[in-house]
Order: structure tokens, then sequence, then C-alpha cells
């Protein structure tokens, strides 16, 4: 692209000798009389330059790919970051206790498809979702009938679902820019789908993965679990599964599916939050909270959901280290634990926080993969939201320009209650569901510019909001 | 993300019962009646849901993936393209045919360092630049000499220069936001190093790749090459080995690079640019023209770099033909030939408008990638700026809110001298040097999504200047 332009210009300014690199920088640090455009300036560039939470991350994701609360990992994930935190030299580093709930995925999963007369089989790519009890014996093998929504299922009734496995298959719509949205449509099939099918005397159930992509891999996730924990195995497949056995259940042919989960709940564990702060010079009794989760699906790595969200948490911390910022506020940084399946984390920070009366300024989570920031979707009173829109010329030459949507996050959903004003980071999200909660989401799908910019766009908005308040 | 307030807001929404999947949609058309945004909305629902860009890539990239200008594979690709754009039943398909240089990278090309007294070897990664000179006999073997400032060589001399290799390491300036300003600054050292170091009394010449990424892969590209066609040999090599390099050098250890490479020239060869149109229903002579370019470079498959570029180019008109637009103006998509190491197509292209005094109401090029659109750079008269600008609010829906930038693009610059205002498509930059000019510029790399918004952005932006001119 543009080589022709780009050509001469480099070497008209070659040529003219602008000496610039190998030479040692003077250490960049934030001044008094810095305006806000020059810190936010400084910011990204350090952490475009200097950044290193794409290098924690790949810590995280190679030495503890495996963490989903209750599990030796996520007690792995804990030390890490907490080891990781400490040698900072920060204020303050600390663990939050809280019990998590335990489910393991056990040992292979498997299923195959029965086709047809002859019976002919094939493999196809299942996960158990998050919370699924297993299959006992030599498996489930049974007929399936194909739902594509909710309504489908009295209509159906149970003469026609009993003793079957139902294939929940609603893909997202595509029409949706943000891929949340059409996440946020079809995700109620994976969460209530099992429960709902087992009503109707369902033996089984498989949901078509939550995802914009037409690929091979089953997308875990959570599922409702009712209190007794006897729900019928359920397990996510391969949209190109989903797409198969629908195609020829619309042809007439009959399908059977074999699955085979060795998953299996116990009792709840001890875990933690991990929590790290610098304290704030002028009011260490307000904070400003941000963050992502600790805790991931075990089938990955968890590198976008949600290591990014973690790493860049901890980046901004060291931004405000390197650039010798002294906040006036506690600017403090939580890896909530469990996530994924209970939000006991975000529960315990929570009654923490309601317990001890902290004034949070602000909370900002990051839980949407660590792509390119767009911008921040807000949850805050109005004149709030006006506040954080009339900073939208700073965050500007980084692409970062989108403050227009709604929401928080989960974990910082609970502070709502407390009247604090929440901030989700929203990157590009047209790659998210491509990795989501698979076996993909490993630390070579993250891209060290696009993580860092998040962290850049963090830091500065937890700057914005130190200086001026909401 | 955001899982608790998505799964409720989800579930409720199906219970209440939104049927939308399964039932096979009406056709949508564009009516007379509808508003502007309206047009953008139907425009990128489209592409969204039926776009063929995507397919259409898997071809051009895995049938045709070596098509750099003069060989087998590039005449296949103007063979390929040529019937895809006349199965789709437009107003005109044409070729224009263009002398292009040809010249070849040969069999496998080599590297090794040599270091220290006790002459250890390691591989290291480097290819040919586009237009170097093969080694003769057993290959080039020199001791190396870093150079990461033009500067330096007038300072280092002959004396020190001569018999060696030249390492030229110049690294991007990672401040940067958008990475092809980066590229900017660097390039030159990849176009100018070796004519340079030869003038020193080099043999051979290394360039640390352009790009972001500490990585093993060599990036090629194209390096000014003297009439006579006598430069010594000269590679990338990656950005990981010139690291390597550089600290053995500054340890004071001696380092001799020994490289073998096979390319060659040959004779200027006879291609086409590729060119489909819809006809102007009001003003048939006048074009608004798009695309990309059809030619890469050897190394992938030119997926990104063009391939991305090109499909969308031909999305546009799919685009209009599914929703039945007519244009008042003649639109137009050209794949140009040769953009990578000579321009010829584009030449080509602007000789013939030039001859026929084509009117162009605008050019709009798309070569930087197959990532999230952000925006278009602009190269036209500040009033012309302001028109485009005016019509931000309707494209802001779908991430598309940069029109800020200058610049147009190396196919369509040509035609600024008739006057024809320029439009760049901007991505997202920062995954695009990591795969530029590299085996890893494949389809597998390429996101559906991102590359249909891309077609969409351009195809609204066709259609705002094809209604209200420029």
């Amino acid at each position: 692209m543009k080589k022709i332009v780009f050509i001469s210009a480099a070497f008209v300014a070659a040529l003219i000798g602008v000496y610039a690199f190998r030479t040692k920088p003077a250490q960049v640090v934030v001044n008094a009389g810095d305006t806000d455009s020059t810190v936010i300036k400084k910011i990204f560039d350090e952490t475009l330059e200097n950044g290193k939470a794409y290098n924690d991350l790949w810590f995280l994701c190679k030495k503890v790919p495996k963490r989903l609360s209750g599990s030796a990992g996520a007690e792995q994930a804990v030390d890490y970051t907490y080891k990781l935190m400490k040698n900072m030299g920060l204020d303050s580093v600390w663990l939050q206790e809280c019990m998590v709930p335990h489910w393991e995925r056990g040992a292979a999963e498997e299923a195959e498809m029965i086709v047809g007369k002859n019976s002919q089989t094939s493999r196809i790519n299942i996960c158990a979702l998050g919370g699924s009890n297993g299959t006992t014996g030599n498996g489930v093998t049974a007929e399936v009938i194909e739902v594509n929504h909710f309504d489908e299922l009295a209509v159906l009734g149970k003469k026609k679902i009993e003793g079957k496995i139902v294939l929940f298959n609603h893909p997202f719509d595509e029409k949706f820019v943000c891929t949340f949205n059409a996440y946020g449509e079809a995700v109620g099939y994976r969460w209530a789908g099992p429960h709902l099918a087992e009503t109707y005397g369902a033996v089984g159930v498989l949901v078509r993965s939550m995802t914009n992509s037409l690929d091979t891999f089953p997308h875990t996730g959570v599922m409702r679990v009712d209190s007794l924990r006897a729900m019928i195995p359920s397990a996510a497949v391969s949209t190109k599964d989903a797409e198969k056995i629908s195609e020829l259940l619309e042809s007439g042919t009959t399908v059977k599916v074999h699955m085979k989960m060795n998953c299996q709940w116990f009792p709840d564990a001890k875990s933690h939050n991990v929590i790290g702060e610098i304290r704030g010079s002028e009011h260490p009794e307000r904070v400003i909270v941000f963050g992502g989760h600790l805790d991931a699906w075990d089938t990955g790595e968890g590198a976008h959901d949600d290591g990014a969200g973690c790493m860049q948490g901890i980046e901004v911390l060291r931004i405000y280290q390197a650039l010798k910022i002294k906040p006036k506020n506690t600017i403090r940084c939580v890896l909530w634990m469990n996530e994924e399946n209970g939000g006991r984390g975000a529960a315990a920070y929570f009654d923490y926080a309601k317990a001890k009366n902290v004034k949070h300024v602000a909370a900002i989570e990051s839980d949407a993969g660590g792509f390119s920031p767009r911008g921040f979707s807000l949850d805050m009173k109005p004149e709030q939201k006006n506040k954080v829109r009339s900073w939208n010329a700073l965050f500007l030459p980084y692409g970062v320009y989108d403050f227009s949507r709604d929401g928080g996050g989960a974990d910082i959903g609970p502070l709502k209650e407390l009247g604090t004003p929440l901030l989700g980071l929203t990157p590009d999200s047209q790659r998210y569901f491509d990795y989501h909660h698979t076996e993909i989401d490993v630390y070579e799908n993250v891209n060290r510019r696009e993580l860092h910019l998040g962290a850049g766009a963090m830091a500065g908005l937890v700057y914005m909001i130190d200086k001026y308040g909401l």
C-alpha cells in the first residue's frame, strides 16, 4: 500500500538525517505542567514501546493455561499473578478469599453421529457445557431432534422430545456489527436450553456453538444448573457439525448421536481474587478499580478471555510506575476469580466493598478480548456520561472514539448497587467469538500492539477520572 | 464478558418468542424512498449475511497463491478473476494490457551466520528482496557490518564497508499508532539501502524485516534497481535474526554471513488489469473506480496484500446487484496488476484514462489489508473533503469514523493528475505488518466479517458519491 509515496518520503527523511534509534532515550515521566493530551500520549507511548502485558500474558497462558475455578491451575494462576504484582513494588498486594464451584471436564469427551438406515457413523466435535453432568455407563445414544427456537419445544411437546437428544441450532445473527449483540441473542440456548429440554423428557442436549464462525471447534460455556445438579448431559457442538446434522434431518434422514462425557461436580473450593494497588496521594480511601477475570475455561489458554484483561489491568499499574504518575485516589487492579461459572469473586469483592464502605470513584472492566480498543461502554448517570464523552478528543488519536454504548461488565456489575460508575473496555469485536471458550483461545492469537493499546486506553481513562473525578 | 446481563436479556427475549431464524427472509432490495441511512444499513446487512468476498478469496489464495507479476500464476489469477466477474452478469468485463517486469526468486534461498573465532554456524531466515540479483557460484560469504541509519554509511566510509555485507537494522518506531507511519519511516532502508551500500563497496545487503513483530519470518518487498540490473545480492532478514546478529556485534564478536540466492531477471512479460463494471443509468461516461491489486509477493498467498482489496472491489459490484441498486454513474472495479514491483498496471490504466479522456468521479483503493475498517484517507480538495466528512454519521454505526487522514493509494495515485478525488480504505493497521510480504499472509489470517465490513464501507461510500457527487 502506498509504497511509492512512503518510500520517497522515508528516503528524503533518511537523507536529511533524522537520528533517533539506537541512542538510549531519556526516561520519560509525566511532569507537573503536562497537558492532558501530553500525558495521554506519554501513556500510549510507554505501553506501545515498553509494554509488559504481552510478555506476562505468555507466562499466564503457557504456564497456567488451565485455570477453571476450583482447579489446581486456578490456584497456580493466583500464585503467579500475586507474585507478579508483588515483584512490582506496589503499595499493597493482597488476596481476597472466596469459595468457588468446582466442576471438572474429566477425561476425553467424544461423540459420533449415526446416520440413516445403514447407521453410518462419523465423529462430531463436542465439549461438555460447564456444569453439565457426565454420561453414565457407555454413554447416551439417542435420536436427534432439532430445535431452532424455544417456542418449538411447546409445539413439539413431550411426545416428540422424550427420549431424544435435542439439538438447539440457533445461529448468530450476522447483521449485528457488534458480535456481542449476536451472542446476547443466542446464548440463552446454551444457558437455558438444557434445563428446558429436560423438562420435556430429553436425554441429552447439543447446543450449536456460540460463534460467528463456521468452524470445527466446540465452544464451551456455562449452562444453568439447578440445585440438585441432576441435569441431562449437555454439550456444545461445532457449528459445522450442527449444520451437517441439520441438513441431514431436513432431508428426512434419521440421525442418532452417541455421546460420552466424564465431567463431574466436586465440593466448592477455596480460591481468591488477586489485588494490587497504588495508594492515592490525596484520597487513599477512594478507589478506582479495574481489571479482568483470572479464571478461564479449560478448553484453551484463556488468552483473550480473559488473560488479556488481567494483564491490561496490571499494565495500567506498571504504566503509572514507569511514568511516575502519582494518583490522587487509590488505583487498584483486581483479577477476579470465577467469572465464567459463578461470579463468586465479584460477589466477594462486592461484599468487602459494602462491609467496609469503600468509596469507588469508578470501576473499569476489560473482558471483551485483547483486540484493538474502540471505546468504552458506560453505565452511570447522564451527567457522568457527558463528562467522560467530553474527553473524546484526547483518545481519538489512538483509535478510541466510541463512548456511546451502555454497560459495564459482569465482575464490576454488583458495584452498581453501591452507586459506582461502571465502564467496560470495548475492543473491536469481530474476532472475539472465533476464539471464545475454545482450544484456539491461545496466546498466539493475541496481537501485542492491540493488547497494549487497550491497556493504554484504560490507563488514560484512569488518569482522567483520577484527575477530574466523575 | 457481561454474561449475566446478556443471558437474562436473551432468555427473556427468547421466552416472549422472537421468531426470526430458519424462515427464509424476503429478498431485500433498495427502494426509491429509502433514506441514505437505510441504504447504508442494507448494504452492510447484505455483505455481513451474504458476502462472497471471503469465499472468493479462498479460491484466489488456494488456487493461485503465487501471482507475482510476470509469473504463470499472475496470468492464472487474471483468468480466474476475469471469469469470476464474467459469471456475475456485469455490464462489461474486460482486460487491459500492460507489460510488466519479470523477476523470479528461483529455488531455495539460504543463509547462515558464522560466529566468532570458532566459526560456529547457525541458520538465519532470509528472503531475497524483489529485484535483487542472485549470488554466483557457492554464494557470498563476508563479515557483517551493522548500520542503523543512513548517515552512518558516510561515517564508516568505503574503508570499513568494502567487501562486507551491510546489515541495515532500523526497527519500526512502535510509538506510531498507525503502523503504516512506522513503515513509511523505515522502508527507505529496504528501498535504497542496497543501492547505497553498493556505492561503498559492500558485497551483499541484509535488511531488517519491515514489521512491528519480533518474529522469525523474513518480509520481502521491492528494492531500488538501477537500469543495469547489476546490484549486489540483497535480502530481508527476520527481525529476530537481525537482533541476534546485532547483539553479537555489539558484544565485539565477529559475525560472518554466508548467503545463497537463485533469483534472477527475465524479459518483461505481457499481463493485464482485470476490469468489471455496472454502467451508469444517467452518466455512463462518468466513472467511480475502486479495487485493489491482483499481483502479490511470492512468499505467501497475498491474502491481505492484496487479495482482500480485489475481492472487496468485486463484492461492491455484487452488493449493487443483490440490492438492485442502479448507479447513476458507471461503477468500475479494477484489479490492478504489478503494484508490488513496478506499478505498470496503474500506469496503463492512467494512460487509458488520459487518452480516452475518461471522467472519474472518484477513485477508491483498498490496499491496507482485510481488517476491520476504521475510515478512509482523502486526497482531494478541501470542499470535497468536507462533503465526505458530512457523511460521517452514516458510517459510524459500522465502526467507520476516521476521515481525517490524507492519501489515496499507489494504484489510483496517477489519477490525481487528472483531477480525480482519491480515497483509501483505512482498516485497523495493528496486524498488517505481522503478515506483510511473508509466508503467513494467507487466507487463514483473514477474518470473514472484517473483510466484509471493509467491502460494505466501500460500497456505502460508492453509493453516497454516486448519489451526491464530490
